[in-house]
């Protein structure tokens, strides 16, 4: 079980964990809870970093950051023993979960399950701080912001979990968001392939690292509210969206527990920008020059387009940044105009990428012409195209992404009968 | 070097510290530093964990309050390393320090020096939370509230330092408290003997276990403050209070940089309470029966006085206890009123002990007579006597606790010409 920062803000909340966890006990369950620090105190503990240091050690960061989760892991532990339950919280580096790469950005490599096993076998709950690990120096590593989901699907995976439950402020995954979509539906199941287009294009219910290593090792996540009432048992009563593999998906339709669907989910994304580098020489090796100080720079280009230009022998370049590195890719594009040879960047931040995800479109034609001719009909312009397997995107005028998303949320038989709650 | 949580209270004032961290390194000197957490923040960490459960389990206590230290540990090696110094965090469990005995009142068994030493050998500054060590069970420990001192002396004698600088929010330890007799004086030096015995009748500059330490382990302590202006290095031009061995005392005497004083200082403590059993049986063991069942609880009897009552065979007996255990006390005789076969119970809070201390009336007769003639000249009623080698002590009534020590503080010699800053 993994329980994130408004989760764990303040002594109230966590009690209200602190019951959530007893009764998934109480049902004969071994539980490993991993928790967030209290909602706003990673912020207060980096803004200390800043101001001490502009330019600061990640190691020493690291130090001072993941003491937000030693203290909300103490109080869970202290709050599960004034309710009857043993437990006791683990620091990362006492299990220990070993971590490998830099500072403030580390990933775990393994995790000593041993202490974690034979305390759960006794029935001790373990609560474990996420975020955290050991590095191979023997110091505090912390994973970056959201590294909590990677700690609890890698101790899921130590301990070889039937389930990780991941307690959130949203109740699941949706077919769309229902800030724009009334009538968007909450998934039973998703599949992890799913789960990371979405998450990558702007369903941020999960860190996208957590997705991605829940499929390598095959750990079964729900997502799930912790707000419900508190009589109930959420992980039971009030179930989630699971994210799963694709087999299990194929049993759950088999077994008639899903409906097969062509397209899962809608997603939109509005960071990213569009850049169009004009009268491009049509050579071998010229867009090479264009993309490879980019990618130099860590910059992830995502779309691309070329077009013929008016005049031979020239051409339109067009792709899309993250809107976040626009300013940065400017600079170097600048700098390299003479060796690429283009006459003019163009740039735009005003457009989004619209997003349709399914594992059913592999096996079934037509998702993009749906797609391409339910935008037409209202007289959206589609100004640039990328598909992956179970995925096609358009990148469109931002200003129309609230009416692009209900017009294929409606398209693809989306919509519930009732609006979501 | 250790400074407390009202030094390390916010990134500015780790800023100060950091600059006089720097100028003793600049000096040549390898230098550790331990560290207390901002003020403040324990008490916050401490109320989470009676928050969460008011009977809590000193080992998960232990998580949660000692991350204060961990965070200004990490923000005091970033501003080191701002201002170009090299410096890094070493945790309790990483050097580490061996801690025995009971969670949340730890004591220091053993410090691992092999880390500290080859890191301060290279220049690093090394910068150790206070308060906390690690368990043979390898859990965190912490040593109580105050420990922070104590860490320090650990951590000097661990090194072999040649000093081991307190800062405080006290330039030092005056022959009186300055609040009362405005020509007090700041001390040169005091032995480890009258330090401890100041500290255990009210002048609490020091952690009386860490003076304990200090004395066994042969660490000569300083005494600053770290309220001095930015541009000064107060070690070496506003020197505080050194506490030292009698040896070194007597050397400095000899070399005429002190005084030869009877008495070093005037300390006055509120904090004890009289108890008086009337109509005790005196027969022997009767007063065995009333200490054995104080000891039993932990419950410290100071000053004991034994009148012959007015009538034959019975006594009347007065002690002094902690006034925090004043009930406690009261509870635990009532239950044995009937083996003491006393009278009556009477007890007093209002009363104050004076002392006065100084290695120097070793040799010297005569202290003790002055002390009881100037408060006999004021009229002030002795209600109970204590001695020691180094101290004498008196039980007067509370309201009388200022005069007392003006009297004194003249009677000996110790007023400055001009009065204390």
């Amino acid at each position: 079980m993994k329980f994130g920062g408004t989760s764990m803000a303040g002594t109230e909340r966590i009690r209200r964990v602190a019951n959530i966890v007893r009764k998934q006990a109480a049902g004969g369950n071994e539980v490993a809870v991993v928790v967030s620090a209290m909602a706003g105190e990673t912020d207060r503990l980096v803004n200390f970093c800043r101001e001490a240091n502009a330019l600061y050690d990640p190691a020493e960061y690291d130090v001072v950051v993941s003491s937000g989760e030693q203290v909300t892991s103490g109080l869970l532990a202290l709050t599960l023993q004034s309710l009857g339950n043993k437990a006791r919280s683990w620091m990362g580096w006492q299990l220990p979960i070993h971590t490998i790469e830099a500072h403030a950005k580390a990933r775990v490599s393994t995790i000593e399950n041993d202490n974690l096993v034979s305390a759960m076998e006794t029935g001790e709950i373990a609560v474990i701080p996420g975020f955290q690990g050991v590095s191979n120096e023997n110091r505090i590593s912390t994973m970056g912001r959201g590294g909590s989901d990677t700690s609890a699907v890698a101790v899921a995976a130590a301990v070889g979990a039937d389930r990780c439950d991941i307690y959130t402020d949203v109740d699941g995954v949706y077919t769309t968001d229902p800030r724009i979509v009334a009538k968007a539906r909450k998934l039973k199941a998703v599949t992890y392939e799913e789960m990371l287009e979405l998450a990558s294009v702007g369903a941020k219910v999960l860190q996208t690292r957590s997705v991605g290593l829940a499929m390598k090792a095959g750990v079964r996540i729900q997502v799930l509210s912790s707000f419900v009432d508190d009589n109930a048992t959420p992980a039971d009563d009030h179930p989630g969206t699971m994210i799963v593999s694709e087999e299990e998906m194929n049993e759950l339709v088999e077994r008639g527990e899903m409906e097969r669907q062509h397209v899962t989910g809608i997603a939109h994304d509005k960071n990213e920008a569009k850049v169009t580098l004009t009268r491009v020489p049509d050579t071998p090796g010229s867009v090479a020059h264009i993309f490879e100080p980019l990618a130099a720079a860590g910059i992830n280009v995502d779309m691309i387009i070329q077009n013929v230009g008016r005049d031979k022998g020239e051409t339109d370049v067009t792709f899309t940044v993250p809107l976040a590195d626009l300013a940065r890719a400017q600079v170097l594009l600048d700098d390299k105009a003479e060796d690429i040879g283009f006459n003019r960047v163009i740039t735009d931040s005003k457009v989004a990428k619209i997003s349709v995800v399914g594992v059913g479109m592999k096996s079934h034609a037509g998702v993009a012409s749906t797609m391409f001719s339910a935008l037409a009909d209202r007289g959206i312009n589609i100004q640039a195209i990328t598909t992956s397997e179970i995925k096609v995107s358009v990148l469109i005028d931002e200003d129309e992404t609230e009416l692009a998303v209900r017009i294929l949320h409606t398209a693809y038989g989306l919509d519930a009968d009732d609006e979501a709650a």
